[in-house]
């Protein structure tokens, strides 16, 4: 951390801060230049209940030292997250998730190979969801999506069958051997998810839902943590770090577009977030074009661009019935367009030297 | 609700929109232009699970028209929400909370007088506490916050004392004759946080929580509902639809600073979210410039303009020595620079007709 | 266009609408519904001074319906756009580029081969330019980029060699066969350029530099309109509009990231605009990855996207030796990272079907 | 500015660092902390062609330095600006503008008192200009806004009368007795506006139009730059920085909202620009409430908080009959609503201890 005195800060404020890192059991190493003096923070700045081996700096220690009298600003140096960082982690971290449907029983996210995730937003009707993971399995999906608890930003909407919702799921499972991922949206239901799913997923909304969080870093299922539709990519790891440092390793990242100016689309699908997070982070990283993109016909263009760029899955929305849906069927594939999609796909994927999981 | 179809649609594409309406029990009104068609939907497209009078545009539906072979685009006419909307209650909503040191016992927030609200980011100490709570009051503040649970970007970060910071807070009321506004951060908090406090807060992350919006909604406590950081207005009162729909109707909406490109504050605080929030809505709307800025010496100016602007109240952060606030330190106001705003605030409000509630 | 008048408007209101349309030559046609009234209206809302044939809301009008007691809102429901959209023209526009080095003699871009662009950020010296034109020449660029007149945020930075840059740039492409892209900046600069250069650009700057638009508009080159960084993908098309209707047909748009929250990368390169823009206009459609990133580790996953995506063209800044450029080192590459990309970028066109045209 | 290296960056990337710095004639100081080193930069970085005694980073450099290997970060110490700077002018600039209506024949922009401009968007007939200013003139403002020339979003609007609506601008200046300010929009209209209007306009699309500022700033008429829609206030200072270090000082800058994801607003003003300009910069800073919400009734309270925020003058627009407005109807305030308007403006300026300059 490096503290920026203001232009012309007089001795004593810069003595100030010498005392006030002092009473840290910190020490400031004092660089007086031509026009200003930087101070260095030597010493852990960490905080005192971090695991041992983990630095950063305490948010609160940042903010004290920007408002001290004649500080003009607080530049951190290292990175406020580490359990999810590359920098301490350099290899990739994979995730196993099992799926009955291929030879080895089970499909790993983050490795060579590319994985398909698809299937209806909501679980509406047991035949709405066979129909879905039936055609989606023979296209080549390995796990199925499906929401049993859908987030409604109108208190009007459909929010989901609940726990039936997960029977069908599991049902699906037993009947097409796919492995299940689904929303969980409140710490009280993350017991009863973990009985049908095999990924939770942690939606955009609930990406700083930190008792959602650590309860779900309590367990140990594998973890999709979709990106907020506004958070930094530093604040998505970071979310990534509480779960963490409950000790669930099997963190993916989603990215499922962002908030921005433009309303031609819902979000904005922030494609260089696959690369960035790979460069910051050893953790998987995923995308969903449906969310991302609100448009049924940008889904395809925005899968191959996901490919090309380095996601290690994809997450899909396939509904038999689009104009039927009861939430996102304008998003939505039908069964014809995602066997269109599934080879076009492949080809992208083998122009980059990957391959996708399908059997 | 309006469908605009592309310019060259065939008839094929417009009957088939006709009879998906005529499926859903509504009828499309055709409006054959030079360049495309228009059609207008007609009858009622609200939900069916909605009390009765209650219309509006069932989210799926405006989704599945999107989607339709032909449609460019559906136009929504209507507004989402219904009782937090000014076009169906005209009146402003009030909320009174219980005050023992003011001479009714109660103040009002949405009506005449103008609100202040102070007291540290974080409970930290008994004594910090005290101290504030005194100053503040004295000051002229008649409620009194602090977080006993709070949000952490980090999980590293500082995440307050729990029920025991309750604890204090009551103390606090109990000494002072301040009424107390808290976070409570999940459902299964919201019991234990109503024992202790007289006014439930809802921060920015957890806006379209939506487990929790039903929770607090309830109860029958007076909710501060702070916007989501990149929440748009309409999102704002759909939350607060939430809370409504539930039976609360004690529900005060917070500006506290939108999400944007600028660095320079913490985040932006968007002033105009004041009238416009009082066109759009009944609800009373109060603003928050210690977050809405991040910085001290911003605090003056934006309270300063809120009020201008017709804000019904400030929550403002104040600590007894900022320079050892455990989080939030840069933004929060000395006890004397609190005592010097007092009188600048108290002069705005008169310069618009009103006044601050102090005694 | 749809007037939207508020709920509980009166008769009054709706007759003071229905005089102002007629005031302008238009009608209204009555919707009453429960709730509000909806007029919609009819008639040529168009601009007099247009081209026969080519209507579209006069942006005035729009506005002051806006105003009128009692109007809600008003809703747009054509593009206001015309040469530039798809709806009119369905046939993909192409553009010619003379090239020497290419048996044909010419490129067209936006037909059905993809064309690489690259080249060094800024004409710094003749050494420098022309080893890089031959480094790119060798692995595959057909057309040589090279800023002569360099847009630069302080008054301090480098801003180009001006006419001596476009000499150098007319050497390198008599030596090396590459059409050759620059940036003009301003309308007085235009004619010098247009006798240098095969591809004018508009930077992203000047996307709204209307003076500068209608000045190239009247000349007949090849012009890569870049988007603002933060202009919606209407105001683009709106801004090509412009220059269409001066009379040059030869405009292809460049998306070179959008300004956003996120600060991991310069700018969020925004690759669902290459298929929206395709689907909402028929004019070709390129991507700059290296101003669209900031970062040389980004610029590989970003081509590959946009190529994946659909993108036309490629522009890709490459230096003989980026630790002293003058601008924009950190996101240019060195010559030996673009001969690696080169194929990697082939194979992922082959993957959609598409070639690079490079002799 | 400081450079980062990554954790574990090996020794011969460090030496490859300090080798660039030196031959930039620059130093590096090591600072080899636990998990990584950092290096500050000693020595004059700035540009040599700057006025003596102007330091400040070379925008090339910083870039290269990021991109060399190892390298993390580079941190930026210092501000890119210095005229513009109040660390290096800690005295308020103020801005002497002819006027003749007032007793003084000059009123001061950035002084003790608040000043009113107002007038219509754009100027359309002699009789819409001299009623909008023999009205605004009545109610107190003392310089008159009107365009002569408009950028149009769209080719096909209003784009203004030109030099005919300047010559009108000095018609009602010399009838009314104020000052008159008008947009230019391009170099060579730059002499042209100089003979007819007071203070020069540079438009929100046009604060990076780098020829415009260079070639304002070798004049010496009192500029008011707008802040780009999407810029940052840095980028904003560095604009009035081109302006300035051309020679003119009379730079005012005016904030008119920035481009947000909420759309209620057309523009989300903000307010808190006011007090942050100040902190950094000297010059005076001016609010246009009008472009900055796009809705009339937002335009009062936007005014209100601006004045409460510290704001030196308003810019307003004000139609006779804002319904037949050619442009911008929809917030452009009525006479009768600006006469309502002063008084409350008066009176907030008041409660900070500031007076409107009316006579």
């Amino acid at each position: 951390m490096i503290v920026v005195m203001k232009a012309h800060s007089n001795n004593e404020e810069i003595q100030h801060v010498l005392k006030f890192l002092q009473n840290h059991g910190l020490s400031g190493h004092l660089s007086q230049g031509v026009e200003r003096t930087v101070i260095g923070v030597l010493g852990q700045t960490g905080n005192a209940g971090l695991p041992s081996g983990i630095g950063g700096i305490t948010p609160g220690l940042e903010d004290s030292l920007e408002g001290l009298p004649g500080v003009d600003n607080v530049l951190r140096v290292s990175k406020p997250y580490k359990l999810a960082s590359r920098e301490f982690h350099p290899e990739n971290t994979t995730v196993e998730v099992p799926v009955a449907c291929v030879a080895d029983g089970s499909v790993t996210i983050g490795g060579k190979d590319v994985v398909m995730m698809a299937g209806p937003c909501t679980v509406e009707t047991e035949k709405q969801l066979m129909t879905a993971a039936e055609a989606v399995r023979k296209a080549g999906a390995v796990i199925l999506r499906g929401g049993a608890f859908k987030p409604s930003t109108s208190p009007y909407g459909f929010r989901g069958l609940g726990e039936k919702g997960l029977q069908l799921l599991a049902k699906a499972r037993h009947e097409f051997g796919m492995a299940v991922i689904t929303e969980v949206m409140t710490p009280s239901d993350v017991a009863m998810v973990c009985e049908y799913a095999d990924i939770l997923q942690i939606g955009t909304r609930n990406m700083q839902n930190y008792m959602l969080l650590d309860e779900i870093g309590r367990t140990n299922k594998p973890v999709v943590l979709k990106r907020g539709m506004s958070a930094t990519i530093e604040e998505w790891l970071l979310a990534a770090e509480y779960v963490l440092s409950q000790g669930n390793k099997n963190v993916i990242l989603c990215e499922r577009g962002i908030r921005t100016f433009e309303k031609a689309t819902r979000n904005t699908m922030d494609i260089s977030a696959i690369p960035v997070a790979k460069t910051l982070s050893h953790l998987p990283i995923i995308s969903d074009p449906s969310q991302g993109t609100g448009h049924r016909h940008l889904v395809g263009p925005m899968t191959l661009a996901s490919i090309a760029a380095g996601t290690d899955a994809l997450l899909i929305e396939v509904h038999p019935n689009p104009d039927e849906a009861l939430k996102d069927g304008a998003q939505s594939l039908t069964i014809q367009q995602f066997n269109e999609l599934m080879p076009q796909a492949q080809a992208v994927a083998h122009a980059i030297g990957r391959d996708f999981i399908t059997r």
